[in-house]
Parts: structure tokens; C-alpha cells; sequence
């Protein structure tokens, strides 16, 4: 409870305040109060404090200290405006508008004209000679009151006006004479009457407290209410309260009102961008019944009037040192400035803002890029639909948003089918209950793809944000039918070709096509912030990348060489993939090896590939990760796998049920594979090798290669593995009369590995946090599985967020902070990495962040959003 | 490095020592010096301790001092027996022996009648008037010494005796004459010399020193050290050398030997039990040569030394405080007494001799308790194979074992077929890659279940020692065809009904059925142990268990009630699985409903039998915790199901198909189903309230029913559960008029819900670890699929045990304790349990007592191996 003591002022005139009392004064009372200060033509006013609305909230009265100031604060209101309130000749209007410390657009209410009356009336009218002028004002206001403060629906006005207006076949409210007004007033104030049994009230203290009291109340209506929770604004702050002198935009031919931008909010431009209304009011530029016109023909029209307005918005750029979203009037050739506050923009205007605002001098590197937003950097990158048409579609079906941008393409339900209509020139999306590795293909020439089942960490959205592919995952109101090439939902089928768009940031899928814009500054644009983030930025951010056009494009988004190097994704060519099946299935030992040799030579190959691309830089290859069911042939290519390998179909049946695993992501995979089987590795380590060498010859350069062992979950489980790459890569070395240094590092997955970080540190050169694994195994959820519940955990808050976008703070980060502390403890060497999809997360960075990691990994295109919120952090001192 | 200094005391004579100094003078020589004090008849002699042994092994010699020492001792024995080494009257012949501080029988050496040589021979040969006597000495100690000290092996000795009996037609040794044994002698010399290029050595002496190193030397040996290793023994105590004169059982027809236990080491029974023959040496019993006689009957051949020996045995038993094995042999009729030690026994004999020296009053109950070990529990439960018939057998194949006993069948491979072979009137085995709940009647019918796949924790283990049935598990050199009925391994084709045995104990498979022997101590035995156990435990044992039989045999078996009824092994019954099915995949809300409500008809019945069992008990009902795919039907069954339901078979496979899952362990289960269908949860506690009102009732009792929710990982999860309990706990109380008093806890068995365990604490009366599930995430390992590598990683001693069988106290552990700590600082209410497989195992129940658990809950069948464990750690004062 607040204390009201004799000292208490809840009320404060303009030339009190300041910019930077936006926590008392609310945002836009904040900005009226320094725009005053600064000698801007501001109409006269005073400001109630937010802490005058919390205690009214509290009390449910307006107490009698406060209405003792807001008297006092009118008196010298009139004072200084020499009108006053009900006064037969000068009489005084305010309007009263809410200002919370954060900008609510719309959320709360507003009353305009206030002090209006029977009696005013006929004043305005006689001093403006506007009759109509007059009286549209007095019907606003009782309009407004009885809407705002009384709680009869505004609608009941608007009927009583259409219905005047059709009776009298107008069609405009411009061909309203006064008569029209004054009756419309009329029935206004019977409407009134009728609804709340009282007449309109007629003393304007009275409308001036009943209108504070409905603004205060506004603070909780629903609407305001839904909109701190989406934006995380804490419901106890309370809205301040603006009383000021009207102005008139639509009291004759020589007033207007407008709004102006001090850049261009869409793309950044510099120059004023705006438009403005002669005779009208800042409602009717709103309505949009009358067109506006552009703000630089002001200049034609009333020129001296225009050069003040454009001095006056330079100027409060350079002092908010901002792009500035400006609100004006002129009542008879007077210049009003009614609102000043930094403009909403487009991702790539901030961006170009900044940069220009910083090679203008006006801010320092490190405040533009405060001014930024990671998500700011991801829009830059993918193309969005056009938002007037998107609103014409509502979505078929809605995923999660698994990998941004927004794609459009037919649909087809296998890869196989996908590439032949790529290769007959249509763009396709694929439909799928799930992708698994053998669809890389189909997926990389597909505009999106869209799963029916898997969580945001499924092997379709990882794969997905690794091409920076749009992506949509976990339909699971989605019924895909592979084998008929049909899809059903909702009662709806889904034909194979039918043309369909994917947005991959909100998860919606729509029928037909949906036009799309381009965000995307420059390559340049992106590429400065990036250099200038990575000024800042003492932790790198590498990729996640394992494909030529995947590293490509990391290195010229910002990343430092890649942390996640995937080998299994090397398998899946034609001809890889059945070596690999033999590697798997043959019998004789002698077949398993040449297997293993022919695999080798591929795999060589795709090094030399990442070394040669690295440049130099680092490339963490992790060793074969997947169980090895996962390359095994599906029902239909077993026939000709059999003929293969030499044996009969039902012999080839056994092997494959002998692999089969119940929960294969607690199999047999990772370094178990290893255990059981340590050719695989040797072979990989051997082909690795054999590329640094080759590639260091050939590019004249020193590659140094990082070998990652994953899913160790026992120290000697680690040590035993090592050994065996070690001795392997001494036979290699001998063999080709040459060595390379090299460093073999682990990842730690498992809460176990979390629990004996010491004794993992002591083996290693480096130790990468494969959260993706380490969720799952925390929660005991299957990132495949989830689908089939997550929703009922968002929709009963049961869970912050979803922990496999965003680190679990209160679990994984838990065993995450004290295996780190154990991992420091016992090396200062060995650095620390996050591969997992977290990496990739601003607010997990921010995270990871303090608990002191020496680089992140992530998808190619969150590289950029990743080195903003380093930078950003470090530009916070954290 | 052992200080060697003046005051080293290397040799002990007899009179000197204790049976306290075991650690100096090894078991045997201790034993012999307390006999010695005890006045018993023992051959004189000394002991050479084992820090001589441990000096010589680090300076690889006989040091100075030490061989004074001895030189001092052999003079005290000459002159104590009147006898001299190499004495041409009175020889002295001594025997060497080694002796450790824990007994490793056989494992080293030992040399007899040593101070033989050519002279000393002929001595003996006139003394006793036996030259064939004295040859046959003579030619054993050149074989032993040649073997054990030169390294010549004993089989060139044993070839030239061999040889030699051949020539002369002789069966047996008796059959050898006084010139048989000198030409053998003479043949045995030319052997060592051919070997060694030296002659036999003459100095008595020489032979000692020899004697000496090769006896400290054999501490060393291969086999010695895999003993150690295997029972846990130190490498670092060595042995110790005891020096004795020897006698000789062999010396003519008022000479013998024998063995004999002061009970019956096979039952138990009181009174002597043993063996002897006349004018033999030990070695010749051991041999099996001749066949040795009863020892009562010693007492119509020497009724004397029988009485002496009798008389000894007792004193010897009295004094040890346990039941003995004595080793005697008398010369010329005088009893010498050459080794006492605790004797070795059965299960049975082991319970029933510390039941009667409890009641004859030599031990205390606690002193009896300590001389159990849990192991020998678990034998009492379980018939084993009888020794020599399994001997005859070789594994068919081996497995992990999963569940002791000894079973014999007929194989069969599904659970039909096994009961239909049952229902005929045949012992059937179940043989299966793996076993589901749909298994269970087969199961509960078959002598033993056996899977190819699976581990320790698997489904089939889980159950089949749930019902006390002998199981292997992972037996994964077996491939089984189940439609073919068929199985392979190893290139054998094993049909269905063929015999085979199944050792629980071992994990080995035998073809064809092997005898069995049943140890149990009638129930009263067990009944009594049990009974003490639970006098020195304050924490309680409860049961796994849900069936009546298995409830009954939990209480039977000392357990305080049920630790957890596994609700989902209810819902198997023909017409509950149907309405289970109905309940899952029907469409139509209201058929939903129905089923629901007839399935808390049957819960409820459960509820009620259980209730009535456990008579006021404890009984922890785990609400639901398997997906709901599982209860669904297999491919067979789907017409049928179909067909109940009303729809297409296509629809129902869609159905099925939706609800699948890729990592079902980490999938929708547990308290996700709650959260997802609140009503399953909701049904299952109505039956639970309703029964327990009405038994309460019914039996005039107060039932408190303990409501237990599984998998939670969020502590939302569980207050959004728990509060849905709550209220629907009120409403069924409000609809019956009548209330219960009843408790709500929860499982922690996700390493996240180790994390915020306080968070937890908060909201529950009782904790119930589930360490299988808790262990399968934090290692990442699933208990199903554990198979593929676990004989990997045990052959490379990755593991140092299987972390499902002992609790992993570096992981699981770790979590466990922290997560416990919590808790204890959050409530000093809540009770805290463990459920899951090491709740059962002695060695984790030693780990949990110190972590201050206040239960654990096994299967009924591990009761009283759990509750020894406890009773000894308490007694231990842990």
C-alpha cells in the first residue's frame, strides 16, 4: 500500500517532469513534460502520477489529497491558458489520456473535449463561428463519457449517427450541416439519458473526475490485461493520467493534424515519412475516410509552418537520439506538437537506423546495437508474407515453429517424389509424419517442410535450420498418410500437389499461396552488425554444419569455424548408404572390411571438403553418433539390399529385427558403438587424418583437427575410446611419414557425464554440452515424443517454456552450472562449448553466458542473432 | 619397505602365538598356535610370518636376520622333539605349509617331508621297518620339492610312476613294494637331475631355505592371484610359512588320517561328520583312491582316540564359537591335530547351525546375524541344480541372471502356447525375445522364463522375480523365431517342446532336464532369521507386489506391506484389457466413459483384495505409468478388436499407428497421461477411495490409502495432478457420506525431479525413488535395449557392476543423495523409499541406509536377504 502522507504529490505540471520519470509519470507524460522542458510548442497540461492510480486501485476512490492537486493543477491551468472550465466566454477543453510506463498502444482509454457542455457549446460555436464544428465536438465527448466512464457501448452512438446519416442519404460526416449536429447531439444525450437514467453530466469537475476514474480503472480491463502478459509487463505498475488543453486540427481550413516519422519506418531511409489531414482530427487520420496526404506537401500549403515542424522533429531526433514517431496539429496556422516517442519499425529500418545513426555520430556502436533484438537478425534472413495478405488465409493446421521464414510450394509426402517435381521444375514442400536422415535430399530442394509429429528439436528441425529452411513440425492435427499420398485434417484431405504455404515463425500452415516480401538489408547491413558484434564478443559462436553450402554460409554469417561437424549426415548417398548397410549386415569379416575401406574413402573426402572450407579455422567432427538401425533399408528396399549383400530377403529380415531397439535413443549408439564396434571410429579418425594431412599440404595451412567422442556416459568408457583413436592416429601418422597435432574432446549428454564432469576433464582438450540429448534425458522426453503432450503442458502453464528452445534454468541448467564448475576445477585448458539447439537461443546465451562457456554452436543462420546477444551482454558488463 | 631392524621378530614359535594374529601368521599358523596354547596334541613347529614374506618378495631374497631366526627355531624344535634335521638315529622331517590370513584353499604351495635325503631315508626305512614307507616319503618330497621349488613339472614324475606300474602290472600304490619305491626313487633322482643338471639336494637345510622362498614365491602365482582377485582379497598381505613335524597317518595299521566337521555342514545337523582311512596320508583321502570310512566308525577301530577326538572336536567348536573342520591324523595311535578352521557349509547348515548356537547360548543373536549373508536368503527361497548332475551338463547358452532358482520344462514360445502345454500337465518354460504384460498368465504358469533380449531390469526380470520364478534374461546368442516356433543358436535348432533346464542363479541354459536339490530351511527357520532382523531394523522392508499370491508371499517373508502395487498389471485380465482398449481408442465420449467406469469396477475389486491383504499395512498404489500403446492389441488380435469396437480394421490401425511411439520409455506416460486425460487418474483414485471405505468397514479396520504419481520431472506437473486427486477425493467421499484419512507422494525418478526434490518435498507425504527408470535416464541407457552392449562393456570393464543390479553410486548415487538432502531440509515429514530392482539389493541397501532412507520396497521374494542386510549394517552400528 502506498503511503499518503502530506508529501505524497500525485499530481505534476509539464515543467516538472522530465524524460526519464516515465516510471511516475508514464511514457507519454514523460516525453509531454520534456518536450515543455525543451521550449516545443506543447498544448499546457499537467500529469497524475502512477502512483496516484495504484493507490486509487487499491482504495477504489480517488482520494481527497488527490483531487485537492488536480484543482489546484486546473487553476493554474486556466492561469496560464487565461480560459477556464465552464466559462461563458474562454471556456477551457482538455482531453485526458492514459500513459503507462510502457508504451499500450490502444490498451486504455482516452476523452477528448471534455469540459464541453449546453452551455460551452454555444460558446465554441460562437467564437469558433462553427456551429458544427462545435457541436461534433460536445457528441464526441458524450459519446466518449458515456462509453469510457459510464459503460454504454459506443455502438448504441454510432447506430443513432449511421442512422441519421442514412435517412438523410449522406454519405459522408463532411456533409453533416450544423443542424445535422446539434440534433445528432440531441439524440446523443437522450441515448444517454435512456441508458443510465441521469442526463450527460453538465459540470466539467465532474466529467474531469469521472474521467480519471474510468482511465485508473482502464488499467485492468481485459484487453490491457492480455497485453502485459504477451509482453511481459508486470501488472503492478499502474497508468498515469494526461490532462491537457484541447487543440483543434478541425476547427477551419488554416488547422490539420498528422503524424511523422523522422525516418522511414519500413526500410530505414533518412527524411521525414509521414502524412497529414487538413480540418480534421488525429481520429480521422486513424478512420481512414479521408486520404492523407504526404507529409512533404505540407511544404506547398503552409510552408513556414512545415520548416517548424521539420526543425522541431530534427531536433528531437538528435535529443531522443532516435528515429522519432511524431504527432501534430495545427489549430489555425498554430503548430502543436501533441506526441513524440522512438517509431515502431521494421527489423531491417532498425538496423539501417542504427548504422546510420551511428555514422552520423549520434550514438556510439555499442548503444545501436542495444537498440537491436536478436529476432531482429533472424527476420533479416528470411523472407515474411505479406501481412495484409496473410490476413485474408486462415491456417489449415498449426506445428510448431520449428525454423523460420515463410515458404510456399506444393505438397509432396516422400522425398523421392519431392526431387522428381523439383527436377520438373516445381517448388515443393514436404509433407511427412516425420523426416529421418535418408530424406536430407528431398529436404534440402524443398521450399519447407512440414512434419506431423516431432518436437522442436526433431531430426526435421534440426535438419531444417541447418539449411535455413522453413520448417513447421508437430501437426498433430495432421493425419499423413505416406503410402496414398494423401493427407487429412480437420475433415479436409490433402492431395499430392496441392499448392500450400508454410509460415515456419508462427508454425501456421495455409492453403494456396500467400504473396512474401524481402526484409533483407544488404548482405552489407548484416555483415557490419555482425563485425561490429564480434568486436564486443570474447565468446565465438561457431556452426552446427556439416554440408560445403551449409559451411559457406556460417563463415560469411559471423561463425568462427564449425562446433558440430555430424558425420552420420555423410552416410546417406546412394552409394554410401550401401556401403554403410554392408558395413553393417555382411557376415564375413572380410566384406565388413572393405566396406569399412570404401566408406573410409568418402569420408576423406567430405574432411578434405570441411577442412578446405574451414580454412584454418576450427572444425569439431563428432564420430558417429546414431544407432546403426537408423541406416538400415526400409521394407520396400530390402529386396534389392538382399541382392546385394547375397542373401536371401528373410535372412536380411533377421538382421535388421536383431538391430531393432525399443528406445533406440537410449541404445546402442554414440561411443557404444565404439565399444562394441571400434573399426567405425577407427576408420573415421583415419579418414580424418588422412585429410588434415592432405589438406595442409595442398592449402598450404595447418589444420588442427578437434575429434568430439558423444554420449560418454562412464570415464572409462571415454578412456578406453580415446586410447584406441590415439594408437589409430599414430599407425596414420607413421604410415604417411607425417603428423598433425590434434585435440579429442567428448560431449557431455548425459546427467551422468554432467555428475563426473571432473573425471571426464581430466581426459580431454575440449568438452561440448549436447543439450538436445542432455533435455531428454533430464525430463526422461523423447523430442520425438513430445508432440503427443506438449501442447497440454503449454496450454496448462505447466511448463515456463519449452526447454529444448530454452535452457531448463531450474534442471538441466543445474547439473549444466555444476558440471562446469567441476570441469574448471579440474582444468583451466579444456574449453567449455554448447552444441545443442540452445546454443543457438538468445536467452540461453545469455544464460550460458554467465556460466562461463568459451563458445556456442549453432544452426548457420542464428549466428548473427546468437553474436548480438553475446555482444549485448558484454555491452551490460555480464 | 618393511623397517628391518633388530627387534624384527620374523619367526614365531607355536607356543607364541594366537588365533588373534591371523595378519601376521596366517589363518592356519594362528589356529595351530591357539591349539597349541589350548594344550591340544599338535605337531610342534613355528611360523614364519608375513612380513617375512613381504621383505622377501621386495628384496627378492632371504634376508640375513630372517634366516638366523629360523636357524634359532629349528634348534628349539630339535631339542623340544628330540629329533635333529639329518640325524643318522632320530631324523627330523618337517612339513612346509603356507597360510594366509584368509584362507585360499589349494591356491599355494606346500612340501612334505622335508630333511629326506639318501641317508635319512634308510634311517626311516630301520625306525619304522617300512623301507617302502620311507621310499614312498623320500620319492614324494624329490617330486614336490622338484615341482614346486626347481619348477619341474610333477607330471614327468607322475609319467615315470605311471610308467612303472604299468610295466609291473600294478593297479593300485598299495600294490608297490619296499624295492618298487627305491627304484622309483632312484628313477624320480634321475628326473630332477636330467631336468636341473644338479642332484637332489642332501642338505636338510638347503631344502628348507628352497622350501621357504617357493612357498612365499607361490603367494605370487597366476592362479593364487585370480583367486585374491575374485574374493576380493589384497595383493598386499602375503603368507605366511609354517614349519611342523611332520607325522605320518601312513605309518602303519594303528596310523590314519581323516577330516571331520563338527556339525553337518550339508544340513546343519548337530555331531560329527566326517571321513577317515587308515594308514594313510591326507592326500590319499583327498584322492579318492581308496574310499574312505564314516568317522563314528573310528570308534570301534580306536575307541581311545575316538573318544579324544570327540572330546576335542567340542572344545575346538566351544572355543571358535562356530562349527569346525578338523584335520587330524594319528601315528602309532597317537592323535595329532593338524588344522582347525571354520568350516565351510551349505546355506541351510549355515542358517541352521547359527540357530542352534544361538540356543545352545555360544553366540548372540546379533554374532548369528553377522555369520549370514544375504546370498544365503535368497538359496533358502530356491531349489538349486544338484551339484554332479550339473556338472555332466554344458550351457546351451548364457544369459544374464536375472531371477534365482532351478528350473526344468518344455519350451515354449508364446504364452498361449504355454499355457495350453500347462493346462495338458506339462512343466513348460517360456522362451521369448522379450516379455510384455500381455505375457503375464504364461509366465506365471512356466517353472522359468527366458528372453533373448532384455536386461537385468527388463519386463520379464522385473515380473518373474516378482513371483520368486527362475529367469534369464538377454541371452542374446539366441535368435527366436516366434511364428516359426522355432529358435537357433549356435548352429542348434531348438523346437518347441523340447527340454531344457534354466539356472537363475548363473544365467545358464542347459539342454535336457538336471536333477534338483531343495535347501530350504522349513519356513520356520527362515521365519526365525526374518524375526531377529526385524528386532535390530527401524527401517522397513515392503514389497513390489500386486497379485494376492505375491502380497501373501511378501508378508510370509517379513515384509512391512506393499512399497508398490503396479496398477497397469491390472489391466490385463480378457475383459479388462478390452474395456482398457475400448477406454483408449473409441471416439465417441460417452462409450469412453462406460469403459472408464467399468474398469473402476474391476480396479475396484483390486483395490478391495489388496486393502483386505495388506489388514491395515501399508499399500502404495502407483496410479498409471505405462503409455497407453502398450495395452493396445497385436497385429493378431486387430480384426477382433476391431470388430468390438465398430470399426474398420484400416481405422483401428490408424489409431493404432497415432498412438506410437519412437522412444516410448521418454514418451506419454506417467503422470503425462494425467495431464493429457485427467479422467484415468481420476477413475483409478475413485476406486481406490471406494474400496478402502468399505474394507475399512467390512473388516472394521482403518485403511489409509498412499497414492502414489509417477515420472514427475516439473513440480506443476505435480500440483496440478495432485490438487485434481484431491478434489475428486472429496467428491467421492461426499457422495459416500463417510471419509478416510490418505496420503499423496509421488515417484522421483527423472534426474530433474532429483533436482528441485525440495520443490517436491513440499507437496507429498512420501517419496518412493524409482532408481530403474532413474538410472535408464541418467546414464542414458535403456534397460531393454542394454543388451546389444552390456557384455561389452563388462568384458572391458567399463562398468564395475551393472548399474540396474547395484546401485551406481558415482551417477545415480550422487543424484540420490543430493536429492535426499533436499528433501530432508525441505520436511522432516516426508517419508522417503526406494522402489526400483536395487531396493532389493544388499549392496545398495547399504548405500541407501547411510543415505537415511525410511524404507525400501523389492520383491517379495528378496525380503529377507534385504532385511539381513539391514539388520547387519545395524548391528555394525551404520
Amino acid at each position: 500500500m502506498y503511503l499518503q502522507t502530506e508529501a505524497t504529490k500525485w499530481v505534476y505540471l509539464f515543467s516538472e517532469g522530465s524524460k526519464e520519470m516515465t516510471g511516475l509519470l508514464g511514457g507519454k507524460g514523460a516525453n509531454l513534460a520534456e518536450m515543455s522542458r525543451l521550449g516545443m510548442p506543447v498544448p499546457n497540461g499537467f500529469i497524475i502520477t502512477t502512483e496516484a492510480c495504484l493507490d486509487y486501485l487499491e482504495k477504489k476512490a480517488l482520494s481527497f489529497s488527490l483531487k485537492e492537486q488536480i484543482e489546484q493543477q486546473i487553476d493554474m491551468l486556466e492561469r496560464v491558458t487565461q480560459k477556464k472550465l465552464d466559462d461563458p466566454k474562454r471556456p477551457l477543453l482538455v482531453s485526458i489520456r492514459s500513459g503507462a510506463r510502457f508504451s499500450m498502444p490502444g490498451m486504455m482509454d482516452t476523452i477528448l473535449n471534455l469540459g464541453m457542455n449546453d452551455q460551452v457549446v454555444e460558446v465554441v460555436a460562437g467564437v469558433t463561428n462553427n456551429a458544427g464544428f462545435a457541436y461534433d465536438c460536445y457528441r464526441r465527448l458524450i459519446q466518449m463519457y458515456g462509453d469510457v466512464v459510464k459503460g454504454v457501448d459506443k455502438n448504441y452512438f454510432e447506430t443513432v449517427l449511421t442512422h441519421y446519416k442514412n435517412q438523410k442519404n449522406y454519405l459522408m460526416d463532411t456533409e453533416l450541416m450544423d443542424e445535422d449536429w446539434k440534433e445528432i447531439t440531441r439524440q446523443f444525450k437522450k441515448v444517454y439519458y435512456s441508458h443510465l437514467g441521469e442526463g450527460f453530466p453538465q459540470d466539467p469537475k465532474e466529467q474531469l473526475y469521472g474521467a480519471v476514474e474510468a482511465v485508473f480503472h482502464s488499467w485492468n480491463n481485459p484487453r490491457a490485461k492480455i497485453y502485459r502478459k504477451m509482453n511481459g509487463i508486470s501488472d503492478d505498475l499502474g497508468t498515469a493520467v494526461t490532462v491537457q488543453e484541447m487543440v483543434f486540427g478541425n476547427s477551419g481550413m488554416k488547422s490539420g493534424t498528422g503524424v511523422a516519422f523522422t525516418r522511414n519506418p519500413s526500410t530505414g531511409e533518412t527524411g521525414l515519412f509521414g502524412e497529414f489531414l487538413m480540418n480534421a482530427q488525429g481520429e480521422d487520420v486513424v478512420a481512414g475516410i479521408r486520404t492523407p496526404k504526404e507529409i512533404s506537401e505540407l511544404k506547398q500549403i503552409m510552408p513556414e509552418t512545415y520548416d517548424q515542424f521539420t526543425e522541431i522533429a530534427e531536433k528531437l531526433e538528435k535529443h531522443y537520439e532516435d528515429m522519432q514517431d511524431i504527432e501534430f496539429t495545427i489549430e489555425n496556422g498554430k503548430l502543436f506538437i501533441l506526441q513524440t516517442r522512438n517509431g515502431k519499425r521494421t527489423s531491417k529500418a532498425a538496423v539501417e537506423i542504427v548504422l546510420d545513426l551511428v555514422e552520423e555520430g549520434v550514438i556510439s556502436k555499442e548503444e545501436g546495437l542495444m537498440r537491436l533484438t536478436p529476432s531482429m537478425m533472424d527476420q533479416l534472413l528470411h523472407p515474411t508474407f505479406v501481412a495484409s495478405e496473410l490476413a485474408k488465409h486462415s491456417p489449415l493446421v498449426q506445428g510448431l515453429p520449428a525454423s523460420p521464414g515463410s515458404a510456399s510450394g506444393k505438397v509432396y509426402f516422400t522425398a523421392e517424389a519431392a526431387k522428381e517435381a523439383n527436377a520438373a521444375g516445381d517448388k515443393t514442400i514436404l509433407l511427412r509424419n516425420e523426416t529421418s536422415p535418408e530424406d536430407i535430399e528431398g529436404m534440402a530442394i524443398s521450399e519447407a517442410i512440414v512434419t506431423a509429429r516431432g518436437g522442436m528439436t526433431s531430426h526435421a528441425a534440426v535438419v531444417a535450420r541447418g539449411m535455413g529452411a522453413c520448417c513447421v513440425v508437430g501437426c498433430d492435427q495432421l493425419v499423413i498418410d505416406e503410402q496414398q499420398r494423401k493427407a487429412y485434417t480437420n475433415g479436409q484431405e490433402i492431395l499430392e500437389g496441392t499448392l500450400i504455404s508454410v509460415n515456419g515463425s508462427t508454425g501456421k500452415v495455409y492453403l494456396g499461396e500467400i504473396a512474401k516480401e524481402n526484409h533483407g538489408g544488404g548482405s552489407s547491413t548484416l555483415s557490419k552488425i555482425v563485425q561490429w558484434c564480434k568486436e564486443l564478443s570474447d565468446v565465438r559462436v561457431k556452426a552446427n554444419a556439416e554440408t560445403g553450402k551449409e559451411i559457406a554460409a556460417s563463415l560469411e554469417l559471423g561463425g568462427e569455424g564449425m562446433g558440430l561437424v555430424r558425420t552420420e549426415h555423410m552416410f546417406f548417398g546412394e552409394k554410401r548408404i550401401l556401403e554403410m548397410r554392408k558395413m553393417i549386415l555382411e557376415d564375413d569379416k572380410q566384406a565388413k572390411i572393405k566396406a569399412l575401406t570404401n566408406l573410409k574413402e568418402f569420408q576423406k573426402e567430405d574432411f578434405k571438403t570441411i577442412f578446405s572450407l574451414a580454412n584454418g579455422k576450427s572444425a569439431i567432427i563428432r564420430l558417429l553418433d546414431p544407432p546403426l538401425h537408423e541406416f538400415l533399408p526400409n521394407e520396400k528396399e530390402i529386396p534389392t539390399v538382399a541382392e546385394v549383400l547375397g542373401i536371401s530377403v528373410e535372412d536380411l529380415q533377421y538382421r535388421i529385427e536383431g538391430l531393432a531397439e525399443n528406445n533406440p535413443m537410449l541404445g546402442h549408439r554414440g561411443c557404444r558403438l565404439a565399444v562394441t564396434d571400434p573399426e567405425i571410429y577407427e576408420m573415421q579418425v583415419e579418414a580424418i587424418m588422412e585429410a588434415a594431412i592432405e589438406v595442409g599440404e595442398e592449402k598450404g595451412i595447418e589444420v588442427v583437427p578437434e575429434i568430439m567422442i558423444p554420449l560418454v556416459s562412464i570415464e572409462k568408457e571415454l578412456a578406453l575410446i580415446k586410447e584406441s583413436l590415439v594408437r589409430k592416429s599414430e599407425t596414420i601418422f607413421e604410415k604417411m611419414g607425417k603428423r598433425v597435432s590434434y585435440q579429442i574432446g567428448t560431449m557431455i549428454e548425459t546427467p551422468r557425464a554432467c555428475l563426473i564432469a571432473d573425471k571426464i576433464a581430466e581426459q580431454v582438450d575440449f568438452i561440448s554440452f549436447g543439450t538436445n540429448d542432455l533435455t531428454q534425458l533430464t525430463y526422461g522426453f523423447s523430442r520425438d515424443d513430445i508432440g503427443k503432450f506438449v501442447q497440454d503442458y503449454e496450454q496448462k502453464n505447466i511448463m515456463p517454456s519449452d526447454p529444448f528452445q530454452h535452457i531448463d534454468v531450474d534442471g538441466v541448467g543445474v547439473l549444466l552450472h555444476e558440471a562446469i564448475q567441476k570441469i574448471k576445477a579440474t582444468s583451466k585448458k579444456v574449453s567449455i562449448g554448447i552444441c545443442g539447439e540452445v546454443g543457438g537461443d538468445p536467452e540461453s546465451i545469455q544464460f550460458l553466458l554467465k556460466e562461463g562457456v568459451d563458445y556456442v554452436s549453432c544452426s548457420p543462420y542464428r549466428i548473427p542473432a546468437a553474436l548480438l546477444t553475446i555482444a549485448q551482454q558484454r555491452i551490460k558488463g555480464i
